[in-house]
């Protein structure tokens, strides 16, 4: 049966569908969708539900109740075709199930695999369509993207403020710049993240849990910075679970609190350098398979991580609210900035009314594009 | 012949595009369109061109050529009945044309007219409708309204700012944070309101012209807040055209310079206060027919007119750009500020992308609604 593009996108439409079904459960691996179809229908579908668990084709192939010969599966991920985990290679399955034409959404970016299983399929007579709806694809897995191709979390800035750029007040109020319903948002960020990145500044002032306290949240990973330990034991983020990691300067490793945080099941990492590097940081969590990483500081921890290149997308709410001040606390602060030349540029951005709030999402222009 | 409020929304909708017609020149006037519908056919139409020459309703009934016995008049605005200006009252000319039905947008704010108009009508056997588009009807005329009811200019809060609500860096460098097409945009608006607000800090750094730089675009008026007279006379706000009010303090005025500028056609207005009150420069500003005026300052004046509570609408113009910096210049700055209980809050927003930067439109919640 011919297949036209519009049949394609259409198809493929579901297998992302599909995909958002794991609804961000399945770090470090992408989420995947798959659909596969004969005489123009759909006769079997499957996705990727959790690492450990079969990819969408097998899942797909699978859950078919008839015959696959001459059948198209769509996937959203080229298939894997490597042999070093838990699961067989997906172009073995699909070469075995009779399926004659194979449509994906994006090559999977992950070198052992990027571009390997479209050419097994092509090698075994099978026609691969590639680059269907490949810009929706890539962004469901922004995350595994940038993971995978530089072993270091996706990271996203989320800023909270009032319309004239203040993140608190002079005292240091922020409770509650934005609504109700962005800070629910917020909290559905933080169940789709492996980690959150704060440091004691913003922990001394709210004592926050940085828990994501919506219906089946999954809490992330709490990343803390306290290179002197000044965050007191009693505080929320010292009291796991959920698991934390805090981020300590190496001179207090003999403090008498650290086996106190060790006893209580809370990893240290430590450093030798004056500040923390958050690029030596972010390779730290990339090698405990943290893929993405939402920051919730204050204007520093906001600035210091602009500067270190460390941030790929911004989420913005603005309240309509202003409080003014030149003493307020600024979205981004720190010691230095940038002349208008040279400023940071935000890139495909996207506005939209949240809860009355204004919600504005973008990415930061000039990092690579992966 | 009977109408449906279908068809008088219709009708109103064209006097409207007429009324807009005059771009902005009719103040201290408001913009009035006006129709004339008999049969379900316009038969004629006017618009209020510029204060001093025919309304629109007197217009229209002038621009006839039939016999308007029987025929609807759909205005903007309630028809004048007041004899003490330079043109007659058009309830007359309404009373003496033969129509027999009037639509209005809305009752005229002007305590001289507002309901007396709507009262001769209905007294002549004149069937009126009232409140027909009266939103767009009071959005088009909001400097005519308040100006009519407060004898102040309303008043418009620009802002142009880096997504990270900063409006220079820390040395002031401000040109340009936002798209040429949003300071286009900025110089139209320049061209609509009759004055325009800046103080010595913004003139000093930037020597503005504050003209408005578009095709035909008409120039404000200026007004320069410069109490201790910093501002050096090569500079261009000292030097008209367009016309100029330099805000000195008093004890100023006998200064050296002040002489020169009135040589050269400014008008000095002085205060005797500590620091210039806004609302009492309204006041005056009012008592010249400025019935509209953009304040396009720094973070201090921006700050100041704020809680002055002079400010009737914001419009912000956001940058996709971050520069950072705790010292960097605030959005809104100076030595005071809001608890976010209290915050001045902004309603009836309306966000849109101009020129890659981000729009946004507001008004001051809790200032009289007129």
């Amino acid at each position: 049966m011919q297949s036209n593009i519009l049949d394609d996108k259409f198809f493929m439409k579901k297998a992302l569908l599909l995909a958002k079904k794991a609804n961000w459960r399945t770090s470090p691996n992408p989420m995947v969708g798959a659909v596969i179809v004969k005489n123009g229908k759909i006769i079997s579908e499957g996705y990727h539900k959790k690492a450990g668990l079969p990819h969408a084709e097998a899942e797909a192939i699978r859950n078919a109740n008839e015959s696959l010969k001459g059948a198209t599966l769509y996937v959203t991920l080229e298939p894997c075709c490597h042999k070093d985990k838990k699961t067989p290679p997906c172009t073995d399955a699909i070469i075995n199930s009779g399926i004659n034409r194979v449509v994906i959404g994006m090559r999977d970016p992950n070198p052992k695999v990027s571009g390997k299983g479209v050419e097994i399929l092509n090698n075994h007579g099978i026609k691969v369509i590639e680059g269907v709806l490949e810009e929706e694809v890539k962004k469901l897995n922004e995350f595994y993207i940038k993971y995978i191709t530089t072993s270091r979390p996706f990271v996203i800035l989320k800023i909270a403020m009032t319309l004239d750029g203040k993140i608190a007040t002079p005292l240091g109020e922020s409770k509650w710049i934005t609504s109700e319903k962005s800070r629910k948002f917020v909290h559905l960020i933080r169940s789709r993240v492996d980690a959150l990145l704060s440091a004691y500044g913003t922990v001394l002032k709210d004592n926050p849990m940085f828990t994501s306290r919506i219906k089946g949240g999954k809490n992330p990973l709490r990343v803390i910075i306290d290179p002197e330990l000044k965050i007191p034991l009693n505080y929320h983020v010292y009291n796991p679970p959920p698991n934390t990691i805090a981020v300590v300067h190496e001179k207090k490793l003999n403090d008498k609190n650290i086996k106190h945080l060790i006893h209580r099941g809370i990893e240290i990492v430590s450093f030798s350098s004056e500040k923390v590097d958050l690029q030596w940081l972010m390779e730290e969590l990339g090698k405990r398979q943290i893929t993405s990483l939402m920051i919730e500081g204050g204007s520093s921890l906001n600035s210091y991580a602009l500067w270190s290149g460390i941030v790929d997308k911004l989420m913005i709410f603005i309240a309509p609210k202003i409080i003014g001040g030149a003493q307020s606390y600024p979205s981004i602060g720190g010691n230095i900035y940038k002349n208008l030349d040279e400023a940071f540029e935000i890139k495909d951005l996207k506005i939209r009314m949240f809860g009355g709030d204004i919600f504005i999402e973008g990415y930061l222009k000039g990092l690579k594009k992966f």
